[in-house]
């Protein structure tokens, strides 16, 4: 296959993706998953069907549902509406596959030069988050007929591209982070003994949901999950919210995923209602400073097994070492667990500048009758990091309504 | 292939689905999507990342995550963990898959006798609702590989296992639509002149989200959507709230779905802001005759498509039939939509005692400002049906803490 003829300079996501798809010697790449969508051209898809041909030397084509909202998407990107969601239309599908395989033709890609993650999984969530539209199984195999096989190696390629966020993507993601702590702050006027788990919660959602409107938020979903007393001990292994009142001298952990425009947060806070119990103030105690020492060692060049090690090693020397059960982190941002080399020990991975990480050490003590983790959303930087998760809610631009 | 030695009699769903296997011949089904889960067994995933293998003479083999919560799992069904969620471990994959490899040859199954709904799609959320575990590639390839291969006919066999609800199922779609009811009560209190769409569906998945922990009630999640005024003439292609303010004389729309312990209600209201200026109240009263004139109609043995033509010739009959742009209906209750046909026109199949479908008739006029749609949840029976979201939120067991 010839190199292509034109490079397009539009902006650094572009050129990341472009330079992926050179090397690979591919024409062009068929993207239908939300956070692939969002991440190759910064469009959050309403009902999830869209589907977005990434040309490596003309404009992307974005084939969308008839019905999907419009105003959204982001100016520039061509975009071809297919009959979904018509009533007389018996098969969608099927003119979505022809009109791909004659755009195909007409770039003159053939399968072997399309890329595409096809397979069985389907992580994040669009817009209307109750369910995944259905995708046939028969149009799945027609779509694949037109792309390359599945190839490993040139899949982890691909899920490089997640790491290196660009500047506009991590203030998409700070404003994530900001709508997060609204919610946050939810949580904290709500802490008082006899409030059930599950009405924390809910509140905390409900602050978050409430930001859609403000400046450049179309979108604003929160999952808060709230584990009080004993129930915080075994939030190591799942987090739920629960009937159980909050007591005086719990443990209450909050985890908090925040979806704004299409881009992820992911955090966790610890607090006590009253005075903690001794026994379980320890544990926060440790937990907080495992955290910190971690964050304090952020910066590009260090491996991910090394910052890990930094917030085990904290816990390890209080004898707790068995009760921190996960990793220390992950990549985060175009979906609430990007895909990539996690935080955990003995991973050789090197941090890069522009990267996003959670930090998110815990220990889960039932025998103590509770558990803590704290975790923000950090941004490496080449003389260190900035804690993304720390600008204060009061600091976001839509907050001015009163 | 011998026929089965032994046929289980334990309950109406476990007989439907050992003659669905029966009659394909078939040793053994393998399912991992939520739905399927729940369907198969009454079990709702907390992870998302558990397998069920399903045997046609011999007891039901559940999969789960080592960190998967127990409490939920239904009593008397067979568990087996496996390491996922092990930081030690790094391929719990490659440990499952080796061990339903072996339990199947234990059972005398070979790949031709083993079911599975291979391919893409991922309908349904497991209780953690914010991301969907990604099933690695290699992964889905091994599993494929110890079942048969597609076969779109079984697969719709499969499909109309979801169509005939037992008795028990049916009860818990009803908890469903009550604990919805709660969420819409919130809704009718929160029309006033001011307020924000997005704050109503907040205070509407705020109430839906507090209902944990009433009694049998471990998950309780709402997505509200509401839309307004002019917003409200989109709801026929789409329903996101927006910062949009209610104003007096606005028809306002929302669409409710809602998962109680798994099961599923698909609800929609319309109402009135003040006084509704008369050209959109003319709608709204037109699709609600609609709507009623359709659950009139409905009872085992007619067909999907009369029911649709009961609601359809009403908006016809007002000049609106090229507003109503949707189904009337479809399945409900173990996802948002059930698979299964639509209510729509021209369908031949018929309804059965035992289905629960929705009854959705719209009309959406921009140039009118507004659209109007009300859906209910609708149990067909022999002589007629039950309208399963009319049982008012006051009348269920949980409702009794103050």
């Amino acid at each position: 296959m010839d190199a292509p003829t034109q490079t397009r300079t539009v902006s650094p996501r572009a050129q990341q993706v472009c330079s992926f798809l050179q090397q690979d010697k591919l024409r062009a790449w068929i993207a239908w998953r939300p956070d692939e969508l969002l991440m190759l051209s910064g469009y959050f898809p309403y009902w999830g069907a869209s589907f977005l041909i990434y040309f490596a030397d003309a404009e992307p084509l974005l084939f969308v549902p008839q019905i999907e909202p419009r105003d959204h998407i982001p100016a520039g990107l061509q975009v071809q509406e297919y009959p979904w969601g018509d009533l007389k239309c018996p098969d969608p599908y099927a003119v979505l596959v022809s009109e791909i395989r004659s755009v195909l033709a007409k770039a003159g890609a053939k399968p072997e030069n399309v890329g595409m993650n096809a397979g069985a999984s389907r992580t994040s969530l669009p817009i209307q988050a109750a369910e995944q539209i259905p995708i046939p199984e028969d149009f799945a195999e027609r779509l694949s007929a037109l792309t390359a096989k599945a190839d490993g190696r040139r899949q982890a390629a691909f899920a490089v591209l997640y790491g290196r966020k660009t500047r506009e993507e991590v203030e998409a993601i700070r404003l994530a982070n900001q709508v997060a702590n609204v919610g946050l702050d939810a949580f904290f006027e709500n802490l008082q003994s006899g409030v059930p788990e599950a009405y924390v919660a809910a509140a905390v959602e409900s602050a978050i949901y409430r930001q859609i409107g403000r400046d450049g938020i179309f979108h604003s979903r929160g999952w808060a999950m709230v584990q009080s007393g004993p129930n915080s001990a075994l939030a190591g292994r799942f987090n739920r919210s629960t009937g159980r009142c909050l007591e005086d001298g719990d443990l209450v952990l909050i985890e908090l995923a925040t979806c704004v425009n299409g881009y992820w947060s992911d955090l966790t806070r610890t607090a006590t209602v009253g005075s903690a119990k001794p026994e379980v103030a320890e544990i926060l105690s440790l937990v907080r400073d495992a955290q910190q020492a971690a964050i304090d060692g952020i910066r590009a060049g260090v491996s991910a097994g090394f910052i890990d090690r930094l917030a085990r090693d904290k816990i390890a020397a209080q004898g707790l070492s068995s009760f921190f059960t996960h990793h220390t982190g992950h990549h985060v941002g175009f979906r609430y667990h990007d895909p990539g080399f996690l935080i955990a020990p003995g991973i050789s991975a090197k941090l890069e500048s522009g990267m996003v990480i959670t930090l998110e050490p815990g220990a889960y003590v039932p025998e103590r009758g509770g558990g803590a983790r704290i975790e923000d959303n950090v941004l490496v930087t080449e003389s260190g990091h900035e804690v993304l998760s720390r600008t204060r809610a009061g600091e976001y631009p839509g907050d001015k309504r009163p």
